[in-house]
Order: C-alpha cells, then structure tokens, then sequence
C-alpha cells in the first residue's frame, strides 16, 4: 500500500485544507497445478473526505501472458499507458493534463470505466494479453451484467507497443451514452534523464492534445506539461517537483486548468 | 479466505450477470498460561451487489472441547453437519436443497441465526462442544442481550454423532415467532466415492424432505439433489459438476425450486 | 489488536447486554534513507452496536524524538498521561473517574479531539515531542483545514515530565465553542505494587477533581476512584479487578457516577 499527507488549495474555494490518505491493498494469489494463478485484490482507503472503506473486490486468472478479470476492474482506458503520464504534485490535481478530462466540457470527461479505490466499481469483465512489447487490453461493462453497479454499456480497448525507451499507445471506447465515445492516441519515451510524452483525444468530438516533459537532477525530478482543449478558455499548464528521501519523496504542484481555475499541493508520500 | 468469479442465471429476470465474491477472514488467536484459547474472527467481504464490507467480529474461548463465542456467532442450526450438503455449483443457487429453506412458504424459511458475512449478525451467545464423535451445540440470541441487533428471541440446539462414514445430526429451533420454530434431521455419509445424504424438517408445521448424493471420478465430481416441500408445486431438483484443477475447481450447477423457478451458475472458485 | 466479550449492565435501562469488541490494526512503516520514519494506521473495529468499519488513518513522519501527524490525529488532551488512570472494569463504564468529563454537565463533557477508532476522527494536525523525560504534544484542527470534519477550531497542547517512577502533565485546550476551554492537570506515580494518581480539571468554569489508586496481589489487581464534579450530585465512585490469565484477563467493574446512576461489567479481554 501507500499513504501521503499534505496540504491542497484550490482557487475556487480560495482555501488550503489537508491532504491526507491511506491505501492498503489485500493481495491474494494461488496456482492451480497446470500453472493457472488465480487471484482477487480488495482496496482499504482512507481519504480525508470521510471514513475508510473497503472496496468492490478484482477477480483474475491468469496463464501464458492472458488475464481474465471480473468485478471492479482496471478498464481499458484508464490503464492505457501514457493515460497519467501528465499528473503533477502530490495529489494529481485536477487531472488537467489528462487528455480524456475535458475540463471544459464535463459532459465528455470522466465517462469510462476505472479501478474503484473505495466503491463497488463497474462490476465489469476484462481481458488482458500481454506478447513481447505488445499489450492488449478488452474492457465491457453494462447495467443487467453488473446487476446495475454500471448505468451503461461500455466496450473499451486499447493496445500498446514497447520499442526500446518508447511506448505507442491507441485506445478506443464505445458507450450507450454518446458523450462517451472515445479515441486516445498517446507516446511517451526516455532520453537519458529526460522524459517527454504527447497524447491527444476525440472525446465525442471534444478534442483535447496535451505534451508534459520530465528531468531528473539527482534526486530531484521536475515535470510539466501543456495542454489545449476544445472548448477551453485558456491552455491549461502544470508543473510539478519531487524530491526522492529514498523509500519516500516530497512532491509539489500546481496547475492551472482550461477554465483558468489554479490548484495546488505539497507533501510527502510514502509506500510500504 | 477465498474468492469466486462466473455468470449467474435466474428464470425470474430471465438474466444472466456477473457473479464475484471476495472473502478475507482476519483470525487472531492467542493463548492463555493455563491453556486457554482466546480468538476472534473480522471478515472483509465483497459481493457482486455492493462495495466490500467489515463484518460484525465473533469473539470465542475454547478448552478441552468447549468453546464458548459471543457477538456474530454461527448459529446451532446454520451450523449442523448435513445441513448444506444439497448445495450444488457455484453459489448454491437458491439452496432449494436446503430443508430449513421452505421455497413455497417464505414465512417460514430463513428465520435461524447464522454467521453473517457482512452484517452485524445475531450478536448472541454460543456453546460448541465435542467429545469423541459427538458435537453439541447450543445458541441463544434475544433482542436485549443484543442491544437490538436481533428482532427476536431464538433458542436453537444440535447434537451430531460421527461413527465411522456416516453422520447423523438432530437439530431444534425455540423463538418467539412461531413461524420460526424449527425440528431438523440429517443423516450422512460416504460410500467410497459416493457420497449420500438425507434431510427431514418440520418447520413450524412446513414439512420438507430432501435426499442428496455426490460421485466422484478422478478430478471429477457431480452432485445432486431432489427436495419435497408440502406446499411446493413441484419436486425441487438440481446438478452440480466440480472439477479441481488442484488449488482451484471449475464448478457448475443448475436447479429448479419448489415454485418452479430455474437457476444455473458457472465458474471458477479458489481459497487462498 | 485486541479484542474482549462480556456483560454489561446500567441502572438507566436496567438492562445487561452482551459486549464485544474486536479492533484490527494495520500499521505500516517505511524509512527513508536519512533516517526518516514514515507510518500510517488504519484500523478495523467491530463494537456490539453495529457492523465493522474501517477508520480514518492518521499518517505521520518521525525523526529525532519529533513526530508530525495528519488526519485522525490523537489529540493532546486525549493523550496525556494520568487522562485514563481512574478507568475501572473491561469497558471502562461511562468514565466517571475521568476529570475532562463533567458527567453532571454534559456540555462540557468530550469536547477534545481524539483518535476516533471507528469514524474519520479530527481530520487535524499535531506535534509529538520528546526528549529525556519530557514530552510535550500539541494537536489543532478546525472546520476549514478538516473539509467540514472538524466543527469547530480547537488548539490543544499539554507537556509531561517523568522522574523516576511518578509523571505530573499539565494540558490546555482552547476552543472556538468556549464550554471546550479546559485545563488539566494530572499526577501519577508507583510505590512498590501500589499505584496511587490524582487528576484536577477546569472545564470551562465546571471543576472536577478525582483520585485513583491501584494495588496488585500477584495475578489480581484491584483498582478504584474517587471523582468529586462541581455539578455533581454526588461523589463517583468505581472499583474495578483483573485476574491476569497470562496472554488474557478476566475484568470486572463496577461504578456510580456523579448522577447517581450505576454501572458494571465483567468479562475477558486478550490482545494479539
């Protein structure tokens, strides 16, 4: 698991509060004789919202690179790689340099399925296949299958392939609720210290394109990133430091986001 | 603990869903300088039908055979040998096979105490104790003692004696809701790899009968049940197949209860 | 953890209830490579009164005798020592013997910040120092840091010294709510098998004074107070005993607090 405490401010409220959080994961595995891992994941969080939780539980078989999963699962969206590479400071932020958060035009951000920390989830199936540098990923998720934990029917994939230091990455999703429809494009890859990626999304029509950048100094790394939205005011910017103590690091942000709102964090974070 | 994912049929929706569960026991022991054992159990458990759940704790002592528990306790009926022999496939479907279940008469059906996974449960008392091949056992839970955690009163008992391959248990349920009352007998035993079962109970004036049997062929099992219930339509029936792939099993059953309804599951199960 | 089961009775209701509890902590630590201790706790609880939950973690950073910590934090007043001396029994009854709880006037009672086993707590900071035999603790929490956790702004520190085998503390709490203004001062010691403490409190203008003594006779400990409340009606008395079972205990209590109403328990209690 993992925990972080802090402090977070957001110009719309004009105030600071605490950031706190604790996340224990229950790992679970066992093998069947022919070499099938079997396994489930149950999530405690405590968010400084409110009192701790434990979520919906992730199913899995797994044999020859192929995993099944059903109930909260991953999704294929959200785990595409390059999806997070934009996120800043301790917190993330608003997630402004995500490509698939239209932070103008709320009615196409957030609509695909994700790992619940501290809900039930999508009470999807998945499937993932991994060959070499290639992964595929098959997510589906709808109201009769999930017994009503997912309001719509979604169909997600992406695939990703590895070349060296670099990572391409197309995902596509398709809804019952049209605002959800969804075309991600991502690259990202190393050059010595330094680290760049370029995404760009059709979120239902609402096209957003963001670069973010890293450089690591020793043990500090910064990283930064711009994005353009469609309907967006202005370009939202972001820029973040983290500082490694070894087995823990300090790490700051602030963003701006496309409807010129400013948040920013400071703390430190830890796994364990 | 264990987990479970697979799809699950009902002729009532006429739906096929998702089923998953995840169960976490957290077991602590310790042990007195006399020899006295102290424990309590905390189970973590998430269904298909909601985030995952802290249960309500059992707390127990035990020595040379007696054990005493309070709080979420497992009730005498809900734990007597034979009980749940009848359950086929995944999830036990409707536990038509099961004679305290009165199909046709809910009023009569479900009104025992038994550990609840993810609620509170009957926060009663307990007495377990065994010697040699006899098992008795004794609970009580009461709307006072359990600062309104049970509706109502219930006395229930059993004693079981094991000889050789064969069991044969006597149940009896007391409660201030007469529709609760309750007299049970099961017999059981194993005939190489056959197995056979017989249940008989009088619930509350509700009669149920119900024979079960298993067969197992290398890796294979299958069992089987057919129930009668005195205001049922129909003879209850149902099929099970298991096959273990050693440190997980493939399981499968369908079943048509005393109303007619029909259900089936499919899927994989493991403990860890 | 721990965990204990027994009776409870009051002479409000005139009832005895069972008791339970089981408590599950899950603390992890990692340290950075500059010596640097990272930590988080969380923490499962099953009372009588309901189903399990999960807390608020409180999440902290150590160094040199200096510990910061964030979100369900302690709280100075809640922490300090000679607070809880007078507790007698296994539930430790309605604390009559405790001077922050002015029994007789309830308005000036649990105004203080303290680790919530089974809600989100504070959702405040503090400082935990200690150096020789001082310590010294400061907690604050308010509405605006908390996101509504807190309901008021409460800075609360207190500072000890031990010297060979008594401790004296003094604590001070000021509110925004002034009947939660309060002062504290306790003192405690041991000679030989015999433990004696006095505790004085000014709660906001409500004063309230106890004693508390202690003697063991090899596995059985007998203690007891004294609590005398500005508003109370009568004096509080308690008298409480513990049999050491080795790795568990028997305990009982008894108690009259400054209403008059009286209260008793008995039962096991082990930890793991």
């Amino acid at each position: 698991g993992n925990a972080r405490m802090g402090l977070q401010y957001d110009s719309i409220s004009g105030d600071t509060v605490l950031e706190k959080r604790m996340t224990v994961n229950i790992d679970a595995t066992t093998e069947s004789s022919s070499g099938i891992t079997f396994g489930a994941r149950l999530r405690l969080r405590s968010n400084e919202a409110g009192a701790g939780t434990v979520n919906g539980a992730r199913v899995y078989m797994s044999t020859n690179g192929l995993e099944i999963a059903a109930g909260n699962i991953y999704g294929a969206l959200d785990s595409m790689p390059g999806m997070y590479d934009s996120e800043v400071g301790l917190t993330a932020l608003n997630d402004a340099g995500v490509v698939t958060n239209t932070v103008a035009n709320p009615a196409t951000a957030w609509g695909f399925d994700g790992y619940s920390s501290s809900g039930n989830g999508a009470e999807g199936i998945e499937a993932i296949y991994t060959a070499g540098g290639f992964t595929g990923h098959l997510s589906y998720s709808e109201p009769t299958l999930s017994s009503g934990a997912s309001a719509q029917k979604r169909t997600a994939v992406y695939g990703a392939y590895v070349f060296n230091d670099w990572t391409v990455a197309l995902g596509l999703q398709d809804s019952s609720v049209a605002a959800e429809d969804k075309v991600v494009l991502t690259v990202g890859g190393k050059i010595g210290d330094f680290g760049v990626g370029f995404a760009a999304a059709d979120n239902d029509g609402e096209s957003k394109v963001a670069l973010n950048g890293s450089a690591t100094f020793g043990a500090t790394t910064v990283n930064g990133f711009i994005a353009d939205e469609e309907s967006g005011a202005e370009l939202a910017i972001g820029l973040g430091v983290t500082y490694d103590l070894g087995g823990a690091s300090v790490m700051a942000g602030v963003e701006r986001d496309a409807v010129g709102d400013t948040r920013a964090d400071l703390g430190v974070s830890f796994s364990f």
